[in-house]
């Protein structure tokens, strides 16, 4: 019996083949800010759920090359035109391709980078081709949406926390679902594993999101990659701080913290903790990513293969959840 | 015999089912822009051509509606990107989306219709689907190059007219050859005549390209539709400019002109008119158009149907080629 691949094994092969990719259609001045955000890295776990999931099904795992590529392709796009939109200067340490070339050059590239995204769903085998390009366009559209809602709860004081789930479930979690979905379908897989599997990569991906929130807060700094308190830093709409907005005892305070333009940053991120402390909000949230982890689990114990094919999810799963708080 | 559709009756059906496209995802917001965008109407030209060369192997044409839809919501897309590139304020007599909404609202939104353009695109009949996709993600790619190309030669006094003819094909011929191509495509044409009918399409938007540069200088204002001089104006590297900027003796004062930021705007038309005049530019111009509106007309009477199916073709191509000088 051939050996499933391990998460480990499926990533080595999506960045061998990510770095195959090469743009060599003139003019350079369009590809080159594509190759430059595509060299930057990243987890690049949405095209190893895409390989993961094929693997489950099917063994020749060359054919589902293409879509893990134009999986990650896309990703990519979001992030080059999400920065744009959000006047972010920095990506994964380096400038962002807006700031590295321009305005134009980030609005072009990103959309010459979304046509190549589709060009590599299409070379999928012409059977899925039609269902592959449906889950894919209707991912996609979805992720507009998610980020059109977040640019909007920027404006807002009075976001719920359940528009503020159906954002992320828009802006991250469905590509996740997406990525697994569509390995499956393309491995033979039946529709009911399908569903399963999007239920998988869509609750993960939750859990995942709101996790991220609550290490901005109380995460290890050795550990978690970025900057502990950026996000409190920069007032944004996290699980966290829309959370605390609901107690109409610490609204105010945290509403003055919001509205000042100078203050010390250790400060800030000390009234912020303490408030979260108060309102036992991170149990609350750490309530919430096991219940979808726990959906995720369910989802995945109905998807019919053996525990053995099944085992590098269930992995990843663990390891998403064992994040350290 | 079913008769062929006449070009205004390709256009009407096109029309209405333009008219017909309801965006009821929410939020509206991301939407709203792309129901106002195609409101504005424009020539259609493109889903015409599209739905034309399919008659002309097919009757049943409502096969050919879907990929009608996507090239006209891609050109629209394109048209947005651009203009907010471009720094346009003004869309068919109406505010540009970014002037409407602002800058974020056009990236967002523009990246939302282009996944729309691709829905369209993957209705067609599956055993098409795959060769359709192609063209048109290669054709998409084309334009995004044009562009970048015309962005970049607005920084250059130095652009030949070959590299000026090349932007032209990228940015705005080629869209009419793939629509064609497509169009025939789905009918079940040969490929020696989608080879063919692209060549027509995309000789077609060439000549229609440069007559549009020869009615910017010498067309009549009660049928041009825009305003006479606006491309001398703002200096825009038209096939004219790039041709009298080739002369040696009058690159001087050109390039005095286009360095002047007051000027009276009638003096200056008066002058680049003089200059092209003298140069016999019109003329130069004219030859060409009629060199590529024969290759377009030798490349159609290769196309293997009969004469009567494809007189709408030769009509189109004829009153292209009248249009008032």
């Amino acid at each position: 019996m051939i050996q499933n691949l391990s998460f480990d094994a499926a990533l080595d092969i999506v960045n061998l083949n990510i770095n195959k990719i090469k743009f060599t259609q003139k003019p350079l001045s369009l590809f080159d800010p594509i190759t430059y955000i595509l060299s930057l890295g990243g987890k690049r776990i949405r095209p190893a759920l895409v390989l993961l999931a094929y693997d489950m099904y099917a063994k020749d795992y060359a054919k589902a090359i293409p879509a893990c590529l134009g999986v990650e392709i896309f990703h990519n796009f979001t992030l080059l035109h999400d920065d744009l939109m959000d006047r972010a200067n920095v990506r994964r340490g380096k400038p962002c391709v807006h700031i590295k070339w321009n305005d134009n050059a980030a609005i072009l590239s990103g959309d010459a980078m979304l046509i190549e995204s589709y060009k590599e769903i299409s070379k999928v085998d012409n059977k899925y081709l039609s269902r592959t390009l449906e889950i894919f366009s209707k991912t996609a559209t979805e992720i507009c949406c998610g980020q059109q809602l977040d640019m909007e709860f920027e404006q807002r004081l009075d976001v719920s926390l359940d528009e503020y789930i159906e954002m992320i479930n828009l802006k991250t979690a469905v590509l996740m679902g997406g990525a697994l979905e569509i390995g499956a379908l393309l491995g033979g897989a039946e529709q009911a594993d399908l569903d399963n599997l999007y239920q998988v990569g869509m609750n993960l991906g939750l859990a995942f999101q709101i996790m991220d929130d609550v290490l901005d807060v109380y995460g290890d700094p050795a550990t978690f990659g970025k900057k502990i308190g950026g996000d409190i830093l920069c007032n944004k709409k996290t699980y966290m701080l829309i959370s605390a907005l609901m107690d109409d005892n610490e609204k105010k305070e945290l509403h003055y913290w919001i509205s000042r333009r100078e203050f010390d940053e250790q400060e800030k991120i000390n009234v912020f903790r303490t408030i979260y402390n108060r309102l036992g909000i991170k149990e609350k949230a750490i309530n919430d990513i096991v219940m979808y982890y726990d959906r995720a689990i369910l989802a995945l114990e109905k998807v019919n293969v053996s525990k053995e094919k099944k085992q590098v999810l269930y992995q990843l799963a663990e390891s998403l959840n064992s994040r350290n708080v």
